[in-house]
């Protein structure tokens, strides 16, 4: 095996600034509405819950916004991340495809989401923010940022969905640890949380309601501001780091993908390695298939109605128009507990309206078997939520294998799983269903979305 | 911060040899001893165990050896491994002292392991073995020798103390995910496991005892090698691409360690950052000093006696002279499982009376508030067993503090956390205890040392 394994980057290749996709696109995504006047929103409705530089960066047109220096210092703890060519596995699959990988677990809280994190830590301290609250479903969010959290000095609460407390300790050991306060949500803490606690006592919690707390912490106290891990603009903008890195590796190793894959949930870690990509369709006309996989069991981009729909389940926040399956969606129980948000990042969901993205949506098994297969072959462990994205990797190549074709393929490792080995342990064990989600629920859910006459 | 925070090396760099310091120390180590004749043991009494190209780099002079070419590919997948300015870290603690850490966390099971369990690995496939059988503490070394049995088509079977088997399902999960088989020592599979559950049905095992167990298995089995994660002198050199590589890296960031650390256990991770300094002192009269850290509830250097011991309690195993607490010793209660064994590797041992090394003890309450420290500081969550190192580190950068000095400091973060959350769980709830051995009970264990002539 004589060809390079990985492509690095020195830390003064760090992107000088993200990108924004809005600027290329053909068309404006559909504006944010305020849920009682049917309204676009302003930035005045948005100052309780934001620091005003993120919601320039929520509207702007910009192309191309400047990362902060201390925001790019701090990347550099752990990038550029690497470029890995999967040599072993395309081996183990004896196909002539190309598999390129790009591994953002190299983050100290393990996933992508840092670039986010640290950057809206950043421009809260830089506003005078003291505290942030979040909500967080798997932890990857919010271990993200209480880590961002202990590098400002800003105090950090994440309202954790109730069944991944209870399950996965260690994701709450580590917030900790970094010095962050972790509450299980529903929590009697707060409005949301108490009302859903009096009509569904043991209730699980679920991202819509954890959201709901975190919003209404931050609306009601003015030292407080949220944090978003996914779904909004300037979220998605930050990931775009992934992309931008990752094409001038592709340049490193002579290639360039025909495919780029992404595993989505809210919309972030796939829109920040497919869309700089996506640009480079747009600008420079070059040729590239992009697909985003979802779980079967949660299929807002390939089941869901594209609407205006609340972002949480207690109807706080405002707007959006999304891929969505209903804020009243409870999707059956599956592992990738990051793919279980009931709506799509509204600039993902435009761009499949455009047809600049494909979507499939996978059962949880065989993604836990392409896991395995990649771990066995690569070494590293993938997280749940990242085995989508691989499961779609491999079935490319193996279609290339039956067609004969040798194509490059690069997706987005999007993070470890070292905290949610108990869903392999299940996996090993045949505990996991594959269940789909309910017609009927769904369609009640869908049934229930707000009416909006801009539609 | 204008200064660089990582120092990579492209895959090209990785090592073409491991360092052997047996080379170029002043005196050779002492002799192997057969535990029946007392005398030296040869090849032939080794060779149930090992391959043949283990046991010559055992007894090897040759300063160098030849890093084969698959093991450096598969290297590859992880290696070379970051060099990181603590620059946060620094600042924390307001010292002049550059900290420097070699990263050995990002390969692919979390620590340093995998360097000698990918060469055992391929020499044992070479020499046409099918199966290893190994023991495990925490579970490093056993995921490690799991990941590369998956990578070499070897079947894995690892004996793991049960106290941890029960503690860490997590770190069983990622064995089996790398199709390993995973066992409770002790166990009722072998002559060794069913003696001791005869006496204790409760045991919660020990490194010694998974030690016996494991060997049994290989010398009753034709198709069965051992692979031991430490101790060895095989196993040290092929560490020594962390200090290795640290030198190259050193060297672009115009720095030369004064002082380099790293924590012991067995001794593996601290030769391989040592060793090559140590080399350097010895060629070069490079000047350094070099410290190795262990914890206080189980110090064999710093309080075990430098005699021919057993390595294992079963006392299957040949005679070797290290510092050694008696292989009947068990330590009190503490998480650093990866520091818990009763014996020094004998080249560790020896450079510790050559006085090319120094040594310390810490209690674990003071290592996690370094490991948390630097956590928030860094980003990276130690592993209990890094965290004494840190300690030490820190310990370092503030002595030189109060004496006005600016001392560059290297140290060894042998592995992540990720695995031991619940260590750092304890610790915050208070529950962790600075417990000292019992010194009758090492009075007792150092009593029952093996007689040899030779002494």
């Amino acid at each position: 095996m004589n060809e390079q394994t990985k492509f690095l980057l020195g830390e003064d290749r760090i992107p000088q600034a993200w990108y924004n996709i809005v600027a290329d696109l053909p068309s404006p995504p559909p504006p944010v509405l305020h849920p009682g006047t049917g309204k676009p929103v302003g930035p005045d409705d948005l100052a309780p819950l934001f620091p005003m530089a993120l919601i320039g960066q929520e509207v702007s047109g910009e192309q191309h916004i400047e990362i902060p220096r201390p925001v790019r210092d701090i990347y550099r703890l752990w990038r550029p991340t690497p470029l890995h060519r999967a040599h072993r596995l395309e081996k183990a699959l004896g196909t002539n495809a190309r598999i390129f990988y790009k591994y953002e677990g190299v983050s100290p809280a393990g996933s992508h989401k840092p670039n986010t994190a640290i950057a809206q830590a950043f421009y809260n301290k830089e506003e005078g923010v003291a505290k942030l609250s979040t909500e967080t479903g798997a932890g990857q969010w919010g271990s993200s940022l209480a880590f961002a959290g202990a590098l400002f000095g800003l105090e950090v609460k994440v309202y954790m969905v109730k069944v991944s407390y209870s399950q996965k300790p260690y994701r709450r050991a580590l917030m900790e640890t970094y010095g962050a306060k972790c509450v299980a949500s529903p929590s009697d803490e707060t409005d949301s949380g108490k009302a859903i606690l009096k009509q569904h006592p043991d209730s699980p919690g679920s991202l819509g309601i954890a959201i709901s707390e975190a919003v209404e912490v931050a609306a009601k106290n003015p030292d407080t501001k949220y944090a978003l891990g996914s779904v909004l603009n300037h979220v998605l903008m930050h990931q775009t780091v992934i992309g931008l890195e990752a094409i001038e590796q592709m340049e490193q190793a002579d290639a360039y993908p025909d495919v780029v894959i992404g595993c989505a949930g809210g919309g972030s870690n796939f829109a920040g390695i497919a869309f700089p990509f996506i640009g480079k369709k747009l600008r420079d006309k070059r040729d590239v298939r992009v697909i985003a996989v979802e779980p079967a069991a949660c299929p807002s981009l390939t089941r869901g109605k594209y609407a205006f729909d609340f972002g949480d389940t207690g109807h706080l926040t405002p707007l959006v128009k999304m891929h969505t399956l209903g804020s009243e969606f409870i999707p059956p129980g599956f592992h990738a507990g990051g793919l279980r948000y009931h709506g799509m990042a509204p600039l993902v969901s435009h761009c499949k309206e455009l047809g600049l993205i494909e979507a499939r949506a996978y059962h949880q098994n065989p993604c836990f078997e392409a896991g395995v297969q990649f771990a066995r072959a690569e070494g590293i462990v993938p997280a749940p939520e990242t085995t989508h994205a691989i499961r779609a990797a491999i079935d490319e190549a193996l279609k290339a294998r039956e067609e004969g074709k040798s194509p490059t393929i690069l997706f987005n490792l999007s993070g470890h799983g070292h905290f949610d080995m108990q869903a392999y342990t299940d996996y090993f064990a045949g505990k996991l269903l594959d269940q789909d989600y309910d017609p009927k629920a769904l369609e009640s859910s869908l049934s229930h979305l707000p009416k909006v006459a801009a539609e």
